[in-house]
C-alpha cells in the first residue's frame, strides 16, 4: 500500500500519543516527524515509556521539521499556540488540527470563549468542520480539517440527526456531560494529580465551559428551526482515564412521536460504521467504546409526553479527539474510513 | 453519659456496617446486638475483616435477638424484607429503618415502584419521613422514621426550600444523578464486579428508579403549586465507592430572581450543622464530604432568564444513609445532632 | 491472505473476550465458533455489550459446534473442565489451552496443586508449555500447547536466561508478585465487588497459590543446577483492571558479576519483538504494556554483593494468557510472530 | 477536659490535613495556629475544600504565629526545611516532626541519605523516634519526637519483637513494599497525575529509596546480632489514595521453630490498642485499617524450613505519618492513647 508521510505537532500530549497509538502500524502512513517544543531533542520513549517498544523519530521542533515530503500535519497543541504554529505551515500540508482554533466560523464567538482575537481569520474561513460522518464531503477535500472537541462530539452525533429533521422543540435543551481525566491533558495541575481526582466526583465550568459555543453553533447550522437555540451544558470530572457520557434532555415538537424519533436516529446511522444506536433499554456505557473509535447512542421517553433523553458514549480520545482524526485523515486520503480503526473496545 | 442500647439488623451489608462505624464510639450508645441472618452465629470481624480491631456481639438471627433491654432497632434489610421483620418487633422498641418500606404514604404508590402490596400499611401510617432537616418535630416522637433515601436526600435538600417559597416552575424538573458503587450494597452480582464497574461510567435504570416516587412525594409535599409535579431522573454510576452528586434543572417561577433564590437557600440552611450552601461559583464535590454527614449545595444560573442549576453533594453511605440514620436517633434521644456525626471528610 | 477457522471455546470469559479482540481483525483468521455453555444461545454482545459493534457467531454449547472446517481451537475453561473438554475433540484440530490443565509434566505434581487425579494423562505427554520464546520450535509442530499461567509467564521471561547460564544461586529465591483484578476472571464472588477491591491492597494465598507447581517446574528444566530449586511466591491483588509485575530476589552464583548477568538478559532478547530488557535503572511499569503483548524487564543491584533484583511488567491478559495464545497461534500458523500483536500499550 | 493549644505547621500537606481531621474534634485539644508558607493569609477551607464545614484558623507564615500560648507543634514540613524552622522554635515548645530530619541518629547516615549537611544537630541529639509502642517511655518525656517514616514503620513493627528476641538470622532480610500514592504528598509533579497513576503499578527507587537508612538503623538497634544488618528494599505504588503493605522475607535463626516466632509476635502486641496480630491464615490488608490508626500483621511459613514470610498493613497517612503523630501527642500529654484516634477502617 502505498505510505502516506505525516507529522504529528505537539506529539507529547495525550492526544498526540493516542496518534501514535493508532498510527504507527496504519497500512498506509508512515509516522516521518514529531514534533514537541518542550521535549525536542528527546525519544519519544523518554517522554513516554511505553514507547520504548517501537521505533520512532524523535521529538524535535517545528521550525527543525523537513515537511518536504510531509503530506498530512497533525497538530495537536494548545489553542492560540495552535493557530500560530498551522499560519506558518508550508500550503503543501493537509492539516488535521485538535485545537479549538479553527472550529468556530464565527470570530466573535471564537474572541467570546476563548479571550482573545484570531489571528489566522484566512484559514478559518476554508477550514471544515471534522464531525466526520456530518462533514464527510467537506473534509475529503479540505485543506484544514477543525477536529471537534470531545463534549461537542458526544452531544452533537445524537442530537443532530433529530434537529436536521426537525423533530425537536427548540426550548429547553440540556445537555449533562461526563468525561474522564485524560480529557484534561497532560498538564501538571495540583487538581488532577491522583489523591485529588480518584474516588471523587465534581462538576466543573458549570454553564461556562467553552465547548457550549461550539455546540451551540452546530446545533444551529443543522436546526431548521428559525429560533437560535441556546443550550445549559454542566460538564462532570469521573474518575476514570477515558470516557464520555452525554445526558440529553430534549423535547419533541409537538405532534412527533417517540418512535418516530427512534426511527430518524436509526435510520441515520445504520450504515454507519462508527454510530451504534443500540436495541431499546440497552444503556451506552463507556465501556462498550474504551480504546474504539465507536459511539453507542440511546433514546429513552422521558416523564412528560414530548420530553425524550438522549445518551451518548465516546472514548474521549477516540472519537472525541485522536480517533476521529484518523477517520478525517482517513476521509481525506480517499482510504477505508476504519482503516487502523477497526479496533473494539478493551474489556475488562 | 447514659447509654442507650441498639441493635443493628441486617449488620452484614453496607449501610449496617456504617452504622457499626459509626456507633461503636458513640458517647450514649451500646451496640447489643447485630442481626444477620444468613451469618447467624459467626463473628462480626469473620464478615468484615476490619471489624477485628474492636469487641462487637456476634451476628445472630433476628429471632434470637432479646430485645427487652434494647430501646432502638436500626434495620438495615432489602425492601419487603424489612416490613415482615418490622411488623413482629415488640411495641416497645423504637425504629430507624433505613429500606424504602415506609418512605411513601400511599399504598398504591408504593405497589407501583415495588411491585407487590404492602403487608404494613397500619405501621406506614405512623411513620415518619426521616430527611432530618425538615421533618426534626416529627421525628423527636416517632416510633418509626422511615430513613430517605440516598437519591432523594441528595435531590431534596437543595429542592424543598425553593419549593416551599414558591419559587420554582412546576414543570420542566430534571434531576441527573450520579452515585458511588456502595449504592448498590454488598449483594454477589456480575454486574458489581470491579472489573465490570472500574474505568466505566454508565447510566441506569433511565427514568425508571424507584426513587421517582419518594422524590415525587416529597416534592409536592412541599410545593405550594396546585399542580401535580413530575420529575426527569436519571441516574449514573461513577466508579468510586462512597459519593453522590445531582444536578438538577429547574426553572424559576416568572419574577423571581436568581439572588432571591439564593437567598433563600442560604437563609434556610445557615443554622443547620451538616447543610452548607457554598460560596458563589464554588462547586459541589464528593471530596468534600466523603465519610462526614455534611452536604454541600450550590446554585448556578443557566442560560436562559429563569433556568437554575442546583448541585448538592453527599455521601451515599452517610447523610444518603447510615449517617442521616444516626442523626436521626439523636433527634430521637435528645441528643446533640451531631453527636458521633463530628467527622469531617477524609481527604486524601 | 489465507483464513484459518478458529473456535473459542470458553468464550464469555475474559481471556475468551480478549481472544476475541485480537482475532477479530487477525488477517489470517476467520472466528468460526464461540463456545459457551451457559449462555448458549445468545449473542455475544448479550454477554459483553462492546462486542455490539462487530459480527459474530452465536454463542453455542461445544457440542454443537461442527468442527469439521476448524484448524485451530482455544480452549478458555477452567482446569478440570478443559481436559474433560479436550479429550474428546476430533483429532485434526490443533489446541491451545489455557487453563492450567496440560501444564505440568508430572501427574503428582498436578494431583498435588490441583486436588484431582489428572484423566488425560495420553494428552499431557505431547503437550508443548508455551512459553512463546523459550518453547518456539516444539510449539511449532505441537498439537497442543499449554499455554502458561500469568504469573509463571512473568516470572519466568527474566529468570530463564539466568538459570540456563547457570549464573544464578539455586538457594534463596523470592518471587513476590502483583497483579490487576482481571486475573481473576469473570467469576460472580463478593471478594471481587468493586467495593471490596477498589482503593485496597492484599496479598493471598500466601505461598501456596497454584502457580508455584508451575514456575517451579520451569526454574529446574532451564536450571543447570543439580539441586532441585523451591522458591518462596506470595502474590498480591492490585486494585487495576490490567497488569502485572513480579519482583523477584535471587543471588548471583559467586565469581558471576553484575555486568554479566545483564549482558546474558540483554543478548537473550535483543531479538525478540516482544521482550524487552529497559535501559539501566529504567523501572518496568505495567503502563508501559497495558493491553499490549510486550514484556518489559529490568536487573538491579541488591545490597550485598551477589543479591540481585530482577523486575518484569506483563498485561496478564496479553503476554499472561490471550496475546501469548495469539502468539504461539501465529508460531503454529507458521505467520510473522506479532501478526496482529502490533499494538503499542494503550497509554492513557 | 483540659484543652492543650497546638499548632500545625505545614497544614497545606496531606499529613497536615490529615492532623486536622484527627484534632478538630479532640477532647483536649484546641487548633490554635495553622503555619503554611505559600497559602500564608488564605483561609483553610480555600486549600482543602472540604475543611469549609468548620470553623478553624487562617493559614499564615510560621514568623506570625504567636506561639507563646501553644504547647505542642506538629511540623509537616518538608526535610531540611523542616529542621530550619525547628531550630529556631520557642524553647518551651514540644515538637512532633513528621518529616525525616531528626529520625537519623548518625549525621553521617543522614548526610548520605538527603544530600546535605545536618544543620541542627545540637537538636538531632534529644531527638527520640516516636515509634509509639518501642519508644513509649522516651517520647513521654520528649521535647522533640521524630515520627517514623510509613515504610519504617510498616517493617519495623512486625520485625522488631522477632529481632529483639534474637529469633532472625541477621542475613537476606527482603523488605517488598507497597504504598498508596497520598504517601507522595501534594507535590505537583506529572508522575503524579491521575492519568500517569491510575490503573498502573510500578517499583520505584529500587533498592535506593531514603527510608532504607531509617530502617537500617532501628532493626540494628533492636536487633541482639552483632552483625550488622543490610536490607533489601523494594518499594511500589498502588493505584489507591492510602494504605500500606509490607511484604517481609526474613530467615530464622537455626532451631527457631515457627510457633515460637508466631508465639513472640502475639504475645509482645496482645495488649497494644493499636497492633493486631490476625489469626493463622487471615492475610493483612488495607482495607482493615483504612482511615484508622490500626496495624495488622500476620505471620507465614516460607518454602524452606527456616524461611519467613511476614506481612504488615498500615494506613500510610495514619500509622505511617498523623495518627501516630497524635498516638505519640496522647503519650506525650498524659492522655489515653487512643483519645481521637478510635476510628475503626472506613469500609467500605
Amino acid at each position: 500500500m502505498q505510505k502516506h508521510n505525516i507529522a504529528i505537532i505537539g506529539a507529547s500530549g495525550y492526544t498526540g500519543v493516542e496518534l501514535i497509538r493508532l498510527l504507527h502500524n496504519h497500512p498506509a502512513v508512515n509516522i516521518k516527524a514529531l514534533g514537541a517544543h518542550n521535549q525536542a531533542g528527546l525519544e519519544a520513549a523518554q517522554v513516554f515509556h511505553h514507547l520504548s517498544v517501537t521505533k520512532l523519530p524523535k521529538l524535535q521542533s517545528v521550525e527543525t521539521i523537513d515537511f518536504s515530503d510531509i503530506e498530512i500535519v497533525f497538530c495537536c497543541l494548545p489553542h492560540a499556540t495552535s493557530q500560530q504554529i498551522i499560519k506558518n505551515l508550508p500550503p503543501h500540508l493537509r492539516i488535521i488540527d485538535l485545537s479549538a482554533d479553527f472550529r468556530l466560523r464565527d470570530a466573535s464567538i471564537y474572541k467570546k470563549w476563548y479571550g482573545h482575537t484570531h489571528i489566522a481569520l484566512e484559514l478559518q474561513q476554508n477550514a471544515v468542520y471534522g464531525l466526520s460522518e456530518h462533514y464527510r464531503n467537506q473534509i475529503k477535500h479540505a485543506r484544514l480539517v477543525a477536529n471537534p472537541g470531545c463534549y461537542p462530539t458526544c452531544a452533537l452525533l445524537p442530537l443532530i440527526p433529530l434537529l436536521a429533521n426537525n423533530l425537536l422543540n427548540p426550548d429547553g435543551l440540556i445537555i449533562d456531560a461526563k468525561s474522564g481525566i485524560s480529557g484534561a491533558g497532560r498538564s501538571v495541575a495540583q487538581h488532577l494529580l491522583y489523591n485529588e481526582i480518584s474516588e471523587g466526583f465534581s462538576p466543573y465550568n458549570v454553564n461556562q465551559h467553552r465547548h457550549i459555543g461550539e455546540i451551540e453553533q452546530e446545533i444551529n447550522a443543522f436546526s431548521n428551526s428559525l429560533q437560535n437555540i441556546i443550550i445549559n451544558f454542566v460538564p462532570h470530572l469521573v474518575p476514570m482515564r477515558r470516557g464520555m457520557i452525554c445526558t440529553i434532555y430534549a423535547k419533541l415538537q409537538n405532534g412527533v412521536t417517540f418512535p418516530q424519533a427512534r426511527d430518524i436516529l436509526t435510520q441515520r446511522y445504520e450504515d454507519e460504521a462508527f454510530i451504534h444506536v443500540l436495541p431499546a433499554n440497552i444503556t451506552p456505557s463507556t465501556h462498550q467504546v474504551r480504546g474504539s473509535n465507536h459511539t453507542t447512542i440511546n433514546i429513552f421517553q422521558g416523564s412528560d409526553a414530548n420530553q425524550i433523553i438522549l445518551i451518548a458514549a465516546i472514548d474521549n480520545l477516540m472519537k472525541g479527539a485522536s480517533g476521529q482524526a484518523v477517520q478525517n485523515m482517513n476521509i481525506m486520503l480517499g482510504l477505508s474510513e476504519n482503516t487502523a480503526l477497526e479496533a473494539i473496545a478493551m474489556f475488562p
